[in-house]
């Protein structure tokens, strides 16, 4: 079996047919690219992750870093695989020449990384982390801040994270404590503890630079309060060598069901002198900042959790077309020959489901990468904060649908395998592990919900919720014109649920107290999700029938038929599920509200 | 924090409010026992689960048993705890006083057990497939095979087994390839590798006895040629004392996801001269009787799905009852303190999900062991005729509806706790892991699908199925004329929904093409689910209602409140799933039919 980390194939229609991306060489930003350049990149990243990161999964997966009161330890493999990916430029994919960056489009360095997710998302984690952290200093630092902390990090010296959570502050980031104290010179002194901060500590960079929420004394109650603080592991002199040991404590290692290969830790700020914080941008306006990081990360998790649901159905894709088992119901003669269990209708099933799922979430994930690269490299202004709306309004759900349905796609990618998928000789049962923290991390389904509900929709007089209905119109008015016309009438029917789902919603948080209003926010957001994704597999269907009208070879033939029945899978059967959640909102579902605590 | 591992209330109410097993102590065989001596029994198995499974929970899920090329290793409190519970008598909790049981009903032994599933499943695991094992045999083997064989069992000298997958033959039976050869001493010889057998090599007990399937020399191909043996890891001398080391070596263990502490052994019948094996019954009716344990073990799989789901939800609620975070979307005060998290709307879905499926799950599973003991001593035969009919066609359902929705139960846990959830210092993640297996074995989800819609249906002219439609007919009527009037008139729905879906099926089976009908058996088997746990609820809303009605105290009044919103919630949010399933079916939907391999 030799099952490919990603299909190759859908990787090019997405970037090159659904999303257009060569037309991003015609902005001045990415003039030195190429759809040659892009591929290149991508390849390399394919080289990268199927020689140092796929032959170690299961060893990262089954040794996981420990801790021995002083440092962690982890196998050395995951070194050498973080600095190829690094040597090849992929901490700083997108960031400028001048910095050392290849200057890649978000949209094609999305898909570089993929395979670096698909092979080994923890070890990518390392990556990942250190780029966003980058990314936020390089936003709102100052020049000597970039200079000392990002462009060691680019270059692969330093690493970085983000401190956010503590003990009894998790999803409520206004109770947070740590706090900051100036000490005349500057710089501030960080008290505080700090839990499930992902690379936390480690030795496969030389410093580590955290990225810390605290409140400065003094500081308002509630999340307007709160700074955002460079402390680095190591103190950096001012000719960049490494300097004393800032006082940042590793506490202890958390055991993770998934992801085990990256370590979560328990950081202890200032136990001694205080440990040194330098402010990022202005005072109280911390999160905002934070925000930045945050946003980048939470498509990020989105595109984790859909790299992870597509390599889990490539896997068990491979698996379904040699394991011989069973024959058809029509079949009533033992002695015939068993079939591939491709074969059964079940099998196939749970295939295209998990092609739905994985290829629909996907494409949502590259759709923000798109709105990202339109918001920063867009010809005119208004196209820049077009991408702006919108991308602002999706991020939710950008983050939130994947890392719902990638571990669906995830758990039907074990039960082909049967038996076999629940044992370590598949790595079905990892990617399952793997995939259930998406749900939690950068902010869990419930504020996801919350955001998208009672912050996002509401915003700017509905600014993004109608940008992104303008934007589904235009596909369904295409579509009605051609062979797909039934499709896009289903779509219509669908976006025509969600405006009178919202316009609802929107009445009773005038009417009725918001605590019931927001109570079913999960559904709401499950439907938009929904809607988005059902929009994304009409647009992929009207990019297979274009290009099944050309007459293409007989395997891109077959390319094209498959996205259709994946489209086809999506409308039957579950598209349709949103008329359920859609009456829940409409009849403003009181089960959860009215619930007493004492009745369970 | 200490969360009970199961509500006990909550048992009575099942045991006797909606089951009323009291009046099984009216039957002769039960005429020994009385209230007092079932909750005895349930009392014991409690303290047994607390004192000897509980504590090493975590623990047998981190040091799982290792092989050492020879011999399995397993940390010795297994075997502590394995000792305590036979001694207690729960290997022979159904069985006759004469055999060494305490001839409790299925119904009660079904509770008891329940705390030793909630607090070490895998620990459970071992006596569960003993018990089940000296079952059969006390059913189909000779007096002798009882004598040499059962006894033991049932006093814990000997564990059993049960091997029937082969490496290339899992769901596939038809194709198992292990032979026997008579011997011709009234033994046959036996070769062969089995896959997947739990239990299947320990210390724990003195010898253990496999059942295996094989097929003799001659036999016909496919299922009709399967024959059923007695093959165990150590020949018995006539006095019953331990002979020779019978021909059975263990060739490897498998490592599972969740399940660590009960072996997954790879199995090698007869390398050298042959296992030998003692043929139960009649040549090449095997698998008729093993499905004599195959059914007992798929209400015992729904079961572990349940207990599984239910002391996820325990814990999850105690930890929501106790954990402060946030502020409900109505406070804009960041000063006011956080609320117990059991507070937010959200997190009261996750609870009131999990109640419903849980609770759901467990009084299907109960149902199950009521019929069953209806079918051994209701005092008519026509009672025992009807209830052993209604059984075999629930039997599927019973399996696959707990094993689907406890994952969902535990996944929703595991949200509830965040990050916390996540890591090994809280068991929901253990859960979470442990019940993934249970949709797999003993006969997948698309395999029950399958025997439901292509064999328990149609079976005796529908029998089965108008059983139950008769038995849901009379809870209807009887809740029409009260309160939850609305809520019999939603399950009435409900049922004719089933009922239209269920006849286009049958016609549709005489017309098209019978792998066309079969296609979506899945979603036949869940929409069934849905209408069953439906009925259950209302049963469980209507006794709720009573009970309210006789003005209880006041923690009985919230948990009857509790019993009726947990109803709403399945009525509200579950059951109008099933318009959408009945509308894929109807349509004959054809979108996996159509599928073609070459198109994934």
């Amino acid at each position: 079996m030799a099952a490919p980390l990603l299909c190759a194939r859908d990787l090019q229609f997405m970037l090159y047919e659904l999303f257009d991306s060569e037309s991003l060489t015609q902005r001045p930003r990415y003039a030195d690219h190429s759809v040659e350049t892009f591929n290149a990149a991508i390849d390399t990243a394919q080289s990268i992750a199927e020689k140092y990161f796929l032959p170690i999964r299961k060893k990262v997966d089954e040794q996981q870093p420990t801790f021995d009161g002083k440092n962690v330890h982890m196998i050395p493999e995951i070194k050498v695989a973080v600095d190829a990916a690094t040597q090849a430029g992929f901490v700083s994919s997108t960031s400028d020449y001048e910095l050392g960056g290849m200057q890649l489009p978000l949209i094609v360095a999305g898909v570089a990384s993929s395979y670096l997710s698909a092979a080994g998302s923890t070890t990518m984690g390392y990556l990942a982390l250190s780029s966003a952290n980058a990314n936020l200093i390089e936003n709102h630092g100052s020049a000597e801040q970039i200079e000392t902390w990002v462009k060691p990090i680019r270059s692969g010296r330093f690493a970085g994270t983000m401190a956010m959570t503590e003990p009894s502050a998790g999803s409520g980031l206004a109770d947070l404590t740590t706090t900051a104290i100036p000490a005349g010179d500057g710089t501030y002194r960080i008290r505080g503890n700090k839990i499930f901060i992902s690379g936390g500590d480690h030795e496969l960079n030389e410093n580590i630079v955290h990225l810390v929420l605290a409140r400065i004394k003094g500081a308002p109650a509630g999340v307007k309060g709160i700074s955002l603080f460079i402390v680095p592991k190591i103190l950096v002199n001012a000719d960049g060598s490494l300097g004393e040991r800032n006082d940042v404590a590793l506490a202890g290692l958390f055991h993770k069901m998934g992801g085990r290969g990256q370590t979560s830790t328990a950081l202890s700020f200032g136990e001694n002198d205080g440990a040194v914080g330098y402010l990022v941008g202005e005072e109280h306006r911390g999160l905002s900042y934070m925000f930045h990081m945050m946003n980048e990360a939470r498509v990020m998790v989105g595109t984790n959790a859909a790299c992870t649901a597509l390599t889990g159905y490539q896997y068990s894709l491979d698996y379904a077309r040699e394991r011989l088992q069973g024959r058809l119901p029509s079949c009533k003669d033992p002695s015939s020959a068993p079939v591939n269990i491709v074969e059964h209708a079940d099998v196939r099933r749970m295939l295209l489901a998990q092609k739905a799922y994985a290829e629909g979430a996907f494409a949502l994930c590259m759709l923000g990468s798109q709105l990202a690269d339109d918001k920063n490299t867009a010809l005119s202004e208004k196209e820049r904060l077009d991408a702006h709306t919108l991308l602002d309004f999706l991020t939710p759900i950008i983050k939130t649908w994947p890392s719902e349905y990638g571990p669906k796609a995830n758990d039907l990618a074990i039960q082909i395998l049967g038996g076999h998928g629940y044992i370590n000789e598949h790595p079905v049962e990892m990617f399952y592990r793997d995939n259930r923290l998406n749900p939690i991390h950068e902010g869990t389904t419930g504020i996801q919900s919350l955001d998208l509900l009672g912050r996002k929709l509401p915003m700017n007089n509905l600014a993004g919720y109608r940008a992104f209905l303008a934007t589904v119109q235009s596909t369904i008015d295409e579509a009605l014109t051609g062979d797909l016309a039934p499709i896009a009438d289903n779509l219509s029917g669908a976006v025509a649920t969600l405006e009178k789902t919202t316009e609802h919603l929107l009445g009773a948080m005038l009417e009725k107290p918001i605590d019931l209003v927001m109570a079913n926010s999960v559904k709401y957001l499950e439907l938009f999700g929904h809607v988005v994704i059902a929009w994304l597999w009409l647009r992929q269907g009207l990019v297979a029938q274009s290009g099944l009208a050309a007459k293409p070879h007989e395997a891109d033939t077959h390319f094209y038929l498959g996205k259709l029945q994946a489209m086809k899978y999506f409308y039957n059967f579950e598209l349709p599920l949103i008329d359920v959640w859609s009456k829940n909102l409409l009849d403003l579902d009181a089960t959860f509200y009215e619930m007493d605590n004492n009745w369970f």
